[in-house]
């Protein structure tokens, strides 16, 4: 087991809760290593939260503990889960944050955070991130097994919104899934999506861009380019512009590619 | 004494000046824990760090050091301090950030940071946070007693702004201190003084409301509630909403609590 | 070695890319200690990237390594450089970052980073900083030594903008190259550069300033005054104010010393 513990929350960057949460972690294990993911996840926004974890675990090592907190339901009867992914471990709410990243590691088994010999002797009833959670992700590091945090939990909560584009013949149809802080308007859409040696035409917002880049240095400032980013994904961006500002576009902004 | 140094700061996010302090720190002690607990208080606003520090510092492991710098006297005479307040050691200067803090955890001693050993051999007129209280405070990690520090000091500075509401027979009269970035109103009237068994009435904004919510989730989207939140004080908000936004009020605001 | 990683990047503070970075850095040596001096640089902004390391690097300890990401040309042929600076390392792209450095710390070696076997397996077009420049980092603070890191390079490319302010007899004619988040206007003035002894006078927005304070605490609120920073250069602020929001200056407007 590292001692590595993530944290992904919408509570906002400098947030007292954030501070806290460390607190208790570094109570529990001083040996610790914080890394915060983000907390500026848009309020209570499950759906932004499972994809940043989706795109993000995987780069850290085996062992390392996830904690993610977007938590509309805090104070309601649904449980606090950990799951294991393939040896990555996901301490969330059981609302969904689960969905993207089940897509693409085994989850091996998940328990319910109810053993409170794990949880902070008392529990509020608005914060299960501080009191239930993240005491459970230090003891997580110190070696306790995970069937010692709870029961089993069968059934986990998923999100109703797929990532997957819908494929067709000759043609992919997905959706803008985020925007970045250049402006760039990341799609769904991954690159073992598309067809091989074709050349394929990408539409969005009325606007058609033939083929793909390969970078943003290769073509000329101003120009609207689609091309597989760094996360493997169809991104469409204006070369040293803002193309969601240029463009007016957004997260739900439909994409064709057609070929 | 643990390796673990938090931050509290109004020098904004990513300023030079934090990444300077961390440079200090780590040079001194290289095997140093950093927490940035916020960069982001407003500057100088002493009154908002010391609520702050209150509210974060007793989470945290004893032996656990806290640096907090708000320091508009940065340049006058006034004193940059230690304090051991039962095992958490505040650094700060002396303007009063320790004032909420010294109500929750006895202050078992406070000295001056008048020792040039634990300086850094060049101190600035403008920047005692790099060049005298990040030192200090990475000697103490590394097992430097207090004493070693400067001399005792006494009769610390002590802010105006009681943040204990006023109690009288029926009725609290508090005050909105914390606006949180889900627009909920976050006062200074905690759980203990509520009476137990009473049907509670709170008045905020020329709106009421009877009794005390337990949690969001058991009321309805839109809602006006007021409940005890995970810091363990009133809290008005609407559920699924912005309280601060929808209701145009925000710290200072008056709340009447009556049974 | 130390086993220090600083990040300084445009990428915006909570983003995606970050956390990447930092999933690789624990992926290949997990006890490293990552430090975030900022990642608010302006996009693509090379000339403020360039002047944070300068202000930042030279205080961390000697054996750190400093990973810069600005980095518009990704994807072209620029290649990713090392360099030992004295003992500190900075891993950036090839574009001018390592100007201002270079000119305070003495360059010992750079190499650019084409060993394979220090990259991830699969090095995507578009993000360097997680596929070259975060591994390199990491195989540094695990003793790997920088001519395993690939050949070495010679005449990095260097920014035209001098940050050097022109010199004549009785005058020195700067500029404005930063404003701190108190609307502080930081020059490209050093303290070395004006004269001992002598008054000076100080000319900005068609406003003229007699001397230098010591501090903000001797002057009165609202008056305008000029100081040597804690940084080293002058600075023009007004007490208790926001100098560049109250006299609309900013970046680039020049700063004349004549004495």
């Amino acid at each position: 087991m590292s001692q590595i513990v993530t944290l992904t929350t919408d509570f906002g960057r400098e947030s007292i809760y954030v501070a806290q949460m460390k607190g208790v972690l570094l109570g529990i294990n001083p040996h610790v290593t914080i890394v915060d993911v983000t907390h500026e996840i848009p309020p209570q926004d499950i759906q932004t939260g499972a994809w940043i974890l989706r795109q993000v675990v995987p780069t850290f090592p085996r062992g390392s503990v996830h904690l993610a907190v977007v938590d509309p339901g805090v104070g309601t009867d649904r449980p606090c889960l950990c799951a294991d992914l393939d040896g990555r471990y996901l301490i969330a709410p059981d609302n969904g944050l689960i969905t993207y990243l089940a897509e693409v590691l085994p989850v091996r088994a998940i328990v319910r955070l109810e053993n409170p010999a794990y949880r902070l002797p008392s529990v509020s009833a608005t914060f299960h991130g501080r009191d239930v959670m993240a005491p459970a992700a230090a003891w997580l590091t110190l070696g306790v097994a995970l069937d010692q945090l709870g029961p089993a939990h069968s059934g986990p909560a998923k999100l109703p919104v797929e990532l997957t584009p819908a494929l067709s013949d000759r043609q992919i149809r997905g959706t803008v899934v985020f925007v970045d802080r250049f402006g760039n308007l990341i799609t769904n859409i991954e690159k073992q999506c598309l067809p091989i040696g074709r050349n394929i035409t990408v539409t969005i917002g009325g606007q058609r861009i033939s083929g793909l880049a390969r970078t943003y240095g290769e073509r000329t400032p101003g120009e609207l380019v689609a091309l597989i980013n760094s996360l493997g994904y169809v991104e469409i961006a204006i070369v040293n512009g803002n193309a969601a500002q240029q463009m007016g576009l957004g997260v739900g902004t439909p994409v064709v590619i057609n070929w």
